[in-house]
């Protein structure tokens, strides 16, 4: 083996063969190991038949140091993943005692009938350690042949992900850089382009034992540092340093540590403040209700919305008045305010946020653009607004728009200022949009 | 070879491996490729590294009739698998002069400049036969190697589609079956669940030249009937026969054939119709006026609507009476009635969509448990209304009723009866529900 260790994926399943579900567990297994700076080299799929399993197998131990295998654990007959790996290195299937008494109390826990079947998922290939599944009934094992350790994990994604990031991750840093332990964190950002992020870092985790690596996903820019150390001690202090580094240059910019999304850190805060928001939406089109909403119990802290697409909605539901619509055009900063200021003030809202812009691909011009957008947030006296034209299709444009809403509320909740996002080209919010002089903007405008 | 011909899937991309993106091109190609009957039987992904695709391309010609490899084709110095794949059978690459052409078409119509690096999309391995990609620079290819057939296509998933239907499909099935002609249909549906649409259909497609697969894609159910033939007339006829019949069973809970969605039929009906339609959305938070509004030029026939997530904005908005509320809950016929009532008044609609219940996971009652939900359509002079329990957890729960929703729509522009799934268990909605005699829906039900 290299001194880099390579990873391969392996998912079982003829589902994900017939194209009936996207397989999204091996991105999610490969960015995990990239946290612990291990490159994953081959992803893999295999049909549940044991000739191509067997086959999948040999091939990874005669390549991988580190072997991940989802799917294939469960009772039925299909589930062939402990019997066909131990009959590829010359394994017996053991029973292990404390596994089927761990299925047993499952089963009680939840009242059901536990079947013979379910039996069959407490063997094991001989010499192989056992991996706890809380919350679902397939325990997930470890398999060490030669210099290759295989992981084998339940393909139920929340089930999967659990082990991953519980028992298989701290196994594997054990197992890695001559007893070196390996830390990282991921921290979310948003408002920055990733050269932008770069260069403000510059002179960060730039010594061998912490690395700092950059991820995108629309609209966001993640941040996953890496500390290599000797001790448990000495790596969570590094990656502390490093972490405490990077949030002292980026600020308000970095929204989240860990699993927490935006979306997450907006609700918590509203409800640890016990504020309330409501939003008046024109080319988001209720996307922004749609986030908030998602979330159980957002009724404690969302009083709901108006989608107001033609311009008589603004007018009689969020009362903007005809003549700014008139004057101004249904896309424009006085038209975002009042349409901010309308809808906080029928909901009897803390916040309120407003949208309205052109998403194309039709209806641009030359004064307003496709891409043109006016993003508002009104709270008691005060009404924020900026305006932006991003180039970008209709679904991001109106993703970023949703996204510059929901982290206004996280900044103004903050006590941050009320920034728009560097990552694309900005006009400055200062100068006043040309006045149309006329219904200009038919209510087609931004849709 | 078997009589079954196996295909493999084979995807090129550092991208892919570092877990940045889902990789949903291999499920696209196996699902397409089921269309004709045959069966994928691996998956595989490997880094932009000579040797790994090497190993690849070597291990897929011993074992697969067909290889649709993605990725690879740009002209950065990452995209090798022209030259890789060239290297891997011994064959020189060779510059095809019309490819070349192509390319210095396309920067021309484009207004940008042809660098050296586009040049190098124009060399291919020789004997291969080039598949014209309209909509990008680069051109995939086929790659006949003993009895494997390769065809290599671009990464971007749009091209990749495009090139798959036109191009690479109708060379798989030109090859399949002794000179048989394939063809294949897609049929959606929505509204009854898999074991039963199987019932509905018995008898048909049972001949060996005409079979039917099914395909689950929550909340709709998919139809795919395949053909053979000696002829494309023959087997073009076949189809239209067993589509027909299909139809003729199922009426109208085939939806779209093909690639339109059914939020895309619903907009071109109401488009076809110059009708209009408005939402009052409780418990689906603002997902049905998200899904309007994806569509360019929705602003024709959707208006807007209110995401009424607290019960005084029932009131106040919607003019939903207090007294319905407290005599009935939110989550209620009545209330469902009145909201799709006031919003349609209030927008001036033809149509008007209402949805209010319990999606859980908490806010359920013994009266009205978690699942619960009404959904109302409003139509001049007319409110129809149905009560369902759907034991779905949140995300689920929201997207079926935001899809009766939307169906219905498809339903009244059709006249055809407004029915709900059959897919679930579902309660009468003859039978009234309980009345909560005081204000027990707190504005917090249902959320």
């Amino acid at each position: 083996m290299s001194q880099a260790p390579a990873a391969e994926v392996i998912t079982i399943g003829d589902e994900l063969l017939r194209g009936e579900i996207v397989d999204s567990n091996k991105s999610f297994l490969s960015e995990r190991l990239l946290g612990l700076d291990i490159e994953t080299r081959w992803h893999a799929s295999v049909l549940d038949d044991p000739n191509d399993m067997i086959d999948a197998f040999r091939r990874a131990s005669e390549r991988s140091r580190f072997v991940l295998v989802s799917g294939g654990l469960g009772p039925t007959r299909d589930d062939l993943t402990a019997q066909v790996l131990g009959e590829a290195f010359g394994r017996k299937l053991v029973l292990d005692e404390a596994a089927l008494e761990t299925i047993r109390a499952f089963f009680r826990a939840v009242g059901r009938e536990m079947t013979e079947n379910n039996a069959s998922q407490a063997w094991f290939p001989q010499g192989a350690e056992i991996l706890p599944n809380p919350i679902g009934t397939a325990p997930g094992f470890m398999l060490v042949e030669n210099d290759t350790c295989f992981f084998c994990m339940p393909g139920v994604p929340r089930e999967l992900y659990r082990m991953m990031d519980e028992q298989v991750l701290p196994r594997i840093a054990a197992r890695c850089g001559g007893g070196r332990v390996v830390r990282s964190a991921l921290l979310r950002t948003f408002g920055m382009g990733e050269s932008t992020l770069d260069a403000e870092l510059a002179g960060i985790a730039t010594s061998g034992d912490v690395s700092l690596g950059f991820r995108t996903s629309f609209p966001d820019n993640y941040l996953r540092p890496v500390a290599r150390a000797d001790t448990a001690e000495a790596a969570e202090a590094a990656l502390a340093a490093v972490c405490s580094e990077i949030r002292e240059r980026l600020g308000a910019l970095v929204y989240a540590e860990g699993d927490e999304t935006l979306d997450g850190v907006v609700a918590r805060l509203l409800r640890e403040q016990g504020k309330t928001v409501a939003v008046a939406e024109s080319c988001t089109g209720g996307l922004i209700a749609e986030r908030f909403t998602a979330a159980p119990g957002a009724s404690e802290y969302f009083l709901g919305g108006i989608v107001a697409y033609a311009n008589p909605i603004k007018t009689s539901l969020l009362g903007v008045s005809e003549e700014l619509i008139a004057e101004w055009g249904a896309v424009s900063e006085p038209v975002a305010r009042a349409m901010a200021e309308g809808v906080r003030a029928r909901f009897g809202a803390d916040y309120a946020i407003a949208t309205t812009g052109i998403s194309g691909p039709g209806g641009g011009s030359e004064a307003k653009p496709v891409g043109t957008v006016h993003v508002a947030l009104a709270e008691a006296g005060h009404t924020h607004c900026e305006h932006f034209v991003f180039p970008l299709d209709r679904t991001r444009h109106r993703q970023l728009t949703a996204q510059i809403g929901l982290d206004w509320v996280r900044r103004v909740l903050l006590g941050e200022e009320l920034v728009g996002p560097t990552l694309l080209r900005r006009q400055g919010g200062a100068a006043p949009p040309a006045k149309t002089g006329a219904m200009g903007d038919d209510g087609r405008v931004g849709h």
